[in-house]
């Protein structure tokens, strides 16, 4: 078994949660990556190894406390200690409220927060028996905002910022950094050039859409910080955005 | 059937609940009142009757989507029109990240938050077809700040707090008005009093614990503001509290 | 002399001013009310009087320490003891960065911030000899967020809104209810009807704007407030206002 | 004349100031410093220099607008184009709110905001000739929080706070990346040490008080980001503070 540091990214489905795992793995820690499913992470490991590091892929349903538990449990004892946790989950819908159901409603909050919360704290069991470890939570717009249309997707995200914000009291005088970071924009996916390519067209060569590169640093950063000065929030967005 | 307005008050098992049923059943509004099962509710139906005003108690899991729109359905048909609903359920509980468990972090997340947006969905359906309403959310401290401690607490309360924001936003324009009140401090409650009666002893006198009559009463007051002046939040919190 | 309590309105020269002054006077306060200069206020006064209320006016230059501290020791001495203090300057300006003169910068902050401050420490002077009083703030949108072109105003008005929460912490504890108020809208005045009349028509019939004397309920029941219930902050907009 | 790019720091009479500048010279930016008066400038010269970088002290009373135009004049035309500009001018002070001066309120308030804003505006006028720069504001718990006894200083953080948004919201769109650097806790400076010999002696070994060249770190980080994932504000404080 090796003893690489890991650095764990729960959902790295999309472009952020990849970007991050290939910065991790670029300064020698093994990257282990989940989705739902492994199959679709292949192409992220692949392209992980190829340039010097290591990758694991995990199938986990995030939301789901035997699977957490099991992961951690996996990656502990085959892989290497979790020195940096990522939780990159979404869930992004919006209904008018009497058309949110309470499917809609109970699962987005599963995603958004259920889940946040299941990994941090199994992540900060592992973290406290070694004194110390870094736990960073993506957020949204709404994690602030509830704005009309949102109340599922923005109940979610603020629950999980409170989630962040309470480890961050607890966890922090015992060495372990918990920040929660505000996504306020688009990021550069396949969803968002897909949805509405003419406005992707426009802003991408002028850099009005988040690059998961720049996120991803972003998250190296804050994993770097003396501990005489650590961040609990930031917000991202790109400089011509409207806020 | 009368066709007197209803004041619906969902959680009048605690001191605020029932305060706030009395007062708006004194400005005539007939008072329903639900808690888990119907007959702790008995002696405040009692009260309510015996200052001359109209009340009726409920058993409603308000966690429970069947019987929330169960309850609408039957208030509407059998009572009248509700013309403002009161969400109040609780849930403060306190436990280390490492011994929440899943099952308080989903109970906890039910009781204040998937109740609260059951309730007032519901109550938006039928507040949209005669366009016109109030519906007022009971907040905390950890509406707004995410304690050491108080994850599962302050998720509740937040993502409660963006599902009023989000409809604020909604409903405001179709002439409902949504707001949430925060309540940051102890409430005159038996609960209160048995916890630490020394300190109840000392603050009770001078006005510094919350009166649930003097809450009840900005409820009230909120409900009566003029349409081209609607509050969104309030704080509420005795005159010597530390914030 | 007369012993009756005084509301001292500093700004009275809009229409909120006047409609605070007015509902004080309705419930029997001696109103004391202040502009810049003196004879603008005599309609105000004759209004308050014709009511049957009791009212006196003064000019008074609130950003003067000498004129401000003159103004508390006549009405202290002459009128009656200031019982409410309501701080209603205002001073909305929208320049470029590089449009914002040091001038502009520093009169708008000394009308927004400056002279709440005086007035409210002033204020704050009397009432603590008596171990009681009220101080109402007036605030605005910019209260809380820096818009584009707002910087004089944003920062007038969040000065403003750390006076007041600061006085709040210090003053609450000492019987004395500091709040601020957050206006979010456009407020029914003749300067907002002249400088749009179409919108204004449009909106003023649908309670589109925010009418003086539903601003001036709240004032009033701010103040009446049981103090086991206190308020610091409240926001009030139209029903149809985005936000 | 040099046409390298200058990071200028206004206030680098603490210990935050000095370790920003020495941290931009390390990277090859020109640093200008600036205090009240010059002479106390010339150590940190003299260490920027020794470790092979290039440095220049500046008399100027950042609150006087000539001063301030008469500095980037000079700058701009004798060393170079002023590429960053740090805010750092602090002004803490604790009075109760009847012993808070109208000399003492006004004076914090130049030296936090107005200073800020002076600044700021002249360095935005050469930035947007260019379409570039960055502008950084130091901020601290006051800037969010109005506490007892901190009317003036919170006042003031508060209002330089508005300014960096409002800035923000309208420079961001001409890439101009303008932020806000709230610092919750104590920092390492000879005032600290002494003020409070013992915690100082407790905290330091263990990290618990900011430490300069950290937080300049974060500077350095926030001038580094790339344009698609800018940040408005960060908080630092040390992991085992209280907040």
């Amino acid at each position: 078994m090796s003893t690489k540091k890991v650095a764990l990214v729960i959902g790295a489905g999309d472009a952020t949660g990849g970007a991050i795992a290939r910065r991790f793995a670029r300064e020698g820690y093994t990257a282990c990556v989940t989705r739902r499913t492994a199959p679709p992470l292949e192409p992220l490991l692949a392209q992980i190894r190829a340039a010097g590091g290591q990758a694991h892929g995990f199938g986990c349903d995030a939301r789901v406390e035997e699977q957490v538990v099991a992961l951690f449990e996996q990656i502990e004892r085959d892989i290497g200690p979790v020195e940096v946790l990522v939780f990159n989950i979404g869930g992004n819908v919006n209904f008018s409220i009497t058309e949110t159901t309470e499917r809609v409603f109970r699962k987005v909050w599963e995603m958004c927060c259920l889940a946040g919360f299941l990994n941090a704290r199994e992540a900060a069991k592992v973290m406290l028996t070694r004194g110390r470890g870094t736990i960073l939570f993506t957020g949204a717009t709404a994690s602030l905002r509830g704005g009309s249309g949102f109340s599922a997707f923005a109940a979610g995200k603020h629950g999980l910022r409170a989630v962040a914000q309470s480890m961050a009291r607890e966890l922090g005088p015992q060495n372990i950094h918990v920040a929660h970071v505000v996504i306020d924009g688009g990021i550069d996916t396949a969803f968002i050039q897909q949805r509405n390519p003419q406005r992707y067209d426009d802003l991408k060569p002028v850099d009005g859409i988040l690059n998961p590169d720049a996120i991803a640093e972003n998250y190296w950063q804050l994993h770097c910080q003396h501990r005489s000065a650590w961040t609990h929030e930031i917000d991202l967005r790109p400089w011509m955005e409207k806020w």
